[in-house]
């Protein structure tokens, strides 16, 4: 492509289609142009369907609410991640269509087909107060495609619960299992099959676990391979990774 | 499968086949033999072709080179992870086909044919320091039938000994991305694909690296999506994580 | 138990009195809602007298006094941890019998005659700022079941007050320490007896306390034996690790 | 009995058996010498049977060979932790009898019979690393009466091969759990069981494990309940915590 | 004293004053009584004169008031720390003569006259916003009898405003320097005297101070010799220390 | 300047101007009054157009007003940091013309002409979040007589945003680099550049970026050179070595 | 320059010197290449008499002569830091010319002429222990060219032998303090000068410095400003960014 | 005696001895030579009968050995710390007067008398293994003319041993606590006391002890008043604190 770009660019130059300048001009742009527009191109592509991304921590109601309406305009879809029902509100008032997910603490709005993965994405979570990750994990891998189930509250304290569900973890092309405190469903699920799995420490804990610093070091000396880790609560990114996986699989 | 076993059981009991005291001791058994047949099933098929993997730190090498010729003796595909040459020097002793991946600090012995993968692995090194735990991926990979490229010492303090490899990078299906110090290369590899990445930290560095923490965190706190991490110079998980993925990707 | 229940299905089986197809619906189940029935089962034996524990932080009051008043209208014991006042009013709405304990934040309603156990419980505070916690580990273990004294306010700082109640502590069956700030009272009490005791440290403290670091570090590095430690704040924990020894201590 | 021992000597004074001098002499050094006396009493009472115990890191090898044979002289039962086999030679040409546990890294003798206690204290190891701490639990345990079953390799990678043991486990009275790396053994053990559970972190692990920082974190965190920690590799204080369980289950 | 005590218990036991009953109680309680009790005594000839001192912080106005005045009501003085001016509003209401020290956050009554020892004790400040934990310093010596000067805002980044008070440094013969961020001006000033310097880490700061430890570990670490640290923030303690300095310069 | 004001205080004496007890107290002031004096002056010199800065977190309203207005009144350019809009409504209506910069969170007035350096300084941040930081970077740089160029929101996720600007980053004296998160920015940046850079991680991000330490330890550890480090969140420190440096450039 | 270059190629090629296939393959390469090339050809013309740097540590003595020997036989200038004598030793066989600098632990050829900087670099240590670290720091500056001035031994432990160096310390254009334990020189110099600092925490202390960790807190908490900092123990660094700056400075 | 200095050199220049210039150039070096003066003049005073010491760790035997005897041959009392005996071997063969103290690793000579102070300095053990460091702290106090008792092996897991010793430490005017582990012995005998005690954490321990942090802590964290901490094993640190507290108490 960048070649027959070049190609094009010079044979103009030499069939005197264009001067010097002209050329010198566009391909001084070029090494940076072409790698970002290539880039950008490459980008658009890959987001066919899929959401831009607006974190919101950090950024007031109308800011959100201008940065979604902008890109809800532009007819893309859109996800925003840890919104407050009052940045929903914001939202809400500029663009009717967004959606709110309460305990994701997600908006989303869908203006074009997303495209549909097969590959079922799994989304644990030890318990109810890892929901709030579970779900931005959830909400997030289906506004990008993801064939999405969802198993909650099965943590170790009660591993029956766990393997109740045998057929359903043995069925999941990616895992994404958050959990919090101890963190040690992540290494019980992974030593049970042989897909990949994301963990996803979550801050749900008190004391010793320093802000879910106590899962982190676990997830990541899971003794069981076939795993890899996010940061502290960050389901969105779980869902990124699972999706690039999904997306893989699905593209051979 | 487990169906069946159960109901030829049930069958030959309703037929007076077996008495009630057989079917019995054959179900106490069941909720763990079960379980744990059907896993180490699920792990034989899982590991044609795949070694046995024997982590060599805190073993001695007598240790190892007999876990290691019991392994191969029963015609598996084995890894060893962590080997000095020394240990080495002991498992050949006793198992004369043994490989030594001097680099990777590993040892390999392959009895039976690998499925081999075509989802291209590429497996980066941000500088020659990292690539202890770039060899260990990439000959964990190998061994496991990965398709892997190298590309190494293409750190960001001269980015464009990395830009330069563009479309080696493009290709890839999945990126494993070594990096000490600082790791910010995972960041900018994760910037430019959209394929999944593995990060791996690097004890590489001295000071406040604290032995890999700096480039661990700023792994796990990447700007860019599609991106896990794994333990600091855990280039084998980063490797089992790559090969689930491939494995995946081809399975459909 | 478990002998008995399949004993029963196949003998049945057997009879005829079921058909290979129910039987086999059953067992299918088995080897989890077996292990999920018989724990459920032995946990219900353990929890006769036992309450249902809710841990409040980071569910809202009307969340906890649902779940709250579901589990009483079972005629259950119930505790609820970390329940703030505003908690325990919904709650009290709900569920008039429901009891609450300021100084402890808990709430309890008794359903169910509890078991009483003889050996005494001590649970000891280093301060007057460490009741919370003492006061949690307190009144879990009273409902548990416990047979708890109290003896609060003897740190290190004043030693002759706790020497001044040697008595009582030498005999106490299990012990627990509750202390915040350097948390060396652990310690010596564990020097001067030669039962179980379990440390807990609390958040009490500031600056190089770092939220009850400081406690639990000198908690797990105690050169006194026979003392074991739980979370920072987690009262709750201790009295269960209690409960748990006396109960066995009575079993016999 | 320090209420005979007063009264005894009261009555002597104040039958001219011996002066008010003679009286204060003995009074004066009572508060301590009392204590100190009552101290060493009830611990020479508790310790019938049970070894003193010498920590040998960093004393030399005469050290402890001089001391260990001091003791054992006494006919004490002796208990030396952490030794290597240098030391244990230097011990064994001083004390023959002395035998030497090479995986425990213990050294013992038994000059008087030490009372055996029936409660079974279940030691379990994740993995075969954990062995030298899960050894140093299961032989103090074993020197102080226990009745020590050793369950090792179980780790949750392969959780099939725990519940394979499940019988054994739930016939425990006390159990030790050592496992490093992400210590989730821990936490599953402890939502299978009802009994107390002593939580052992390892130093095995690398790169973010933090010299068995995760291991313990993890266990501090523990979902479960009915668990409490030593800290890091103290397979000691986990026995030590251990046999006052079961001393205070037999003496009811 | 003891010996005086004892004796007399004993006399009036031997000239049959009293029984041997009545003497026994009384020396049954005597190990811990009489510890206890020379312990207050002797606590009761050092505060005289000395406030008793209330930690306000995890205390109700309430509970501060009520223990202040019953403090002063039995004619001690009495200090109380980190007390907002809710707090003193509620003491004053109780005790109109208690005095509040706003940067201090202290409040102090003065009943009894503190004796005054004349070693001159200085209280040096880094910076403005160090001023609450230096005036706690001052504030507590003051009340504890102490001679105190004041120098404020000499830190390290103008040092020629700390040596132009070169003579004032000179003079002082216990020293206490508060300083947040880097924590240098200790390292600065125990490199000019040869009296001790006790150092107070203030958690003055932001970024990597991390609440104040930059300045801990740094005083910990100081070059110079004669100086010791106490708790971040930790004013009163620091002058206690001084205090304890002082009462033993003039003892003599 | 010390030499001409100790000539003439010489010659005075000399001269019979002043006697010897005149000059002496002068003189003996001199050791710190003369480094004092001679620091100020050169201050004075080295801060001609320069503000003084005033640190507002921690301070009221009222004082920082109070200050404010005290320094503006003396002609002098003033820079308050940290500022609320708050502080800066108590500011403006004692000083009118002071100035907010909203998203710098600073306040300015200039008094006197600030002399203006040629020498480009390139802030470049990461991420919008980070623009507070960059901002206050700056906004100081500016009052300070810098020349200054922003470039923001060039983070390392989308890299070729930042090589766009490849000319600009190529034309800078000195760059100051603001990411939060991973921090990966500055490395690639000094990557590219042979003038000093200054880094400056900021507090953006959450879980494992523990406050800005991930963004910290990443730039200390950078494989690039010509980089050092401020603290977290320090936008005025880094324009502040950024202008000390361009100050050192034009005065050659 | 890159346009001049592309403008001759243009020109070239229209002017039919070259065919389009020719001026294809050169843009081609170029926007990596063209990068590639102006950044080697910047860093060639930066590096004029500037060595090209080996760092040793985690190098065989081999590899660092074969690297050491292949850049010398370039002619170019070379520096080779945390290099041992036995390093050296390999290296000045193969190159004979090589020098070590013992304290600095580097070795150096000079092959070229070192352009020569006039502006003063103050390289200052506080203690002896620091030598290593300031002569790293040193001889890095000078080889790249710098007007080195060394003042060691001059920690605020004795804070006048720093102050009879006050005109040095005025006269220094940059100033790089090297300094362990609790870094308070780098503070206290940065308070005296207006001239960019770079500060160097090294790893000397025990305990409570953890390697460093207490002096690189204190420098980034400097309360002085025009002070930046770079990793513990990296002298080099500080002298890559002191010379950067001196560069810049005579740039003008 | 500067005034005297100055007075001299002023009527000097006044009685025309000097001329301005002459006085001038003595002036000009006056305030750091002049301080540097006083303050070494100072320091004389303070030594006399003190030793100079030198810190061995990071010194080679030959570097030690000439710092020793160059301070030995001014007839000065010399202490090295942290002194192997290898260094020990080689300062003796110079200097054969010097004596090593095993047990501490110190070196002395003692050439002058040392003054000697009554108030008895208490040097309390909790362990065995913390000998070293309160060894270091008795040889270093003896050396500096403290009148030193040590107290050994009375830590908080056999209370009594410390109470039988009530009257040693209710004598003492200082009192300094090495205690490694939890050590919590320092808030004990803070408790005890109304004397300075100044508490040395031992990176005495394993695991969670994490090299002498959790001691640190607990330390700082003490409940106790009159007590502060110098940094790990800093027994050199805590004996120069207790010498010039005994210094000014002597002074009045």
């Amino acid at each position: 492509m960048d070649s027959s770009f070049l190609r094009d660019l010079l044979d103009r130059l030499q069939n005197g289609q264009i001067d010097t300048d002209t050329a010198l001009e566009k391909l001084k742009m070029l090494p940076f142009e072409d790698i970002g527009y290539a880039k950008l191109d490459h980008h658009r592509n890959l987001r066919i369907g899929f959401p831009e991304v607006i974190f919101c921590e950090g950024k007031t109601s109308l800011q959100v609410s201008q940065i979604f309406t902008k890109l809800a305009d532009c007819n893309s879809n859109v996800l925003a991640t840890r919104a407050s029902r009052d940045v929903y509100n914001a939202v809400n008032n500029a663009c009717p269509e967004a959606q709110y997910h309460e305990l994701a603490r997600c908006i989303t709005v869908e203006k074009e087909a997303v495209p549909k993965y097969k590959s079922p994405i799994l989304v644990i979570s030890a318990g109810t107060a890892d929901l709030p990750t579970a779900e931005e994990a959830a909400v997030t891998a289906e506004i990008m495609g993801g064939n999405v189930t969802r198993l909650y509250d099965v943590g170790v304290a009660g591993i029956h619960r766990l393997f109740s569900h045998h057929e359903l973890i043995m069925k999941a092309a990616v895992i994404i299992v958050t959990a919090g405190m101890e963190g040690a469903l992540a290494s019980v699920v992974a030593g049970l099959v042989d897909v990949p799995l994301i963990a996803v420490p979550t801050s749900v804990g008190y004391g010793a676990s320093f802000g879910g610093l106590a899962a982190l070091l676990a997830m990541l000396n899971s003794c069981a391979s076939g795993i890899a880790v996010v940061n502290i609560d960050n389901g969105f990114g779980a869902a990124a990774m699972a999706t690039s996986i999904t997306r893989l699989a699905e593209k051979n």
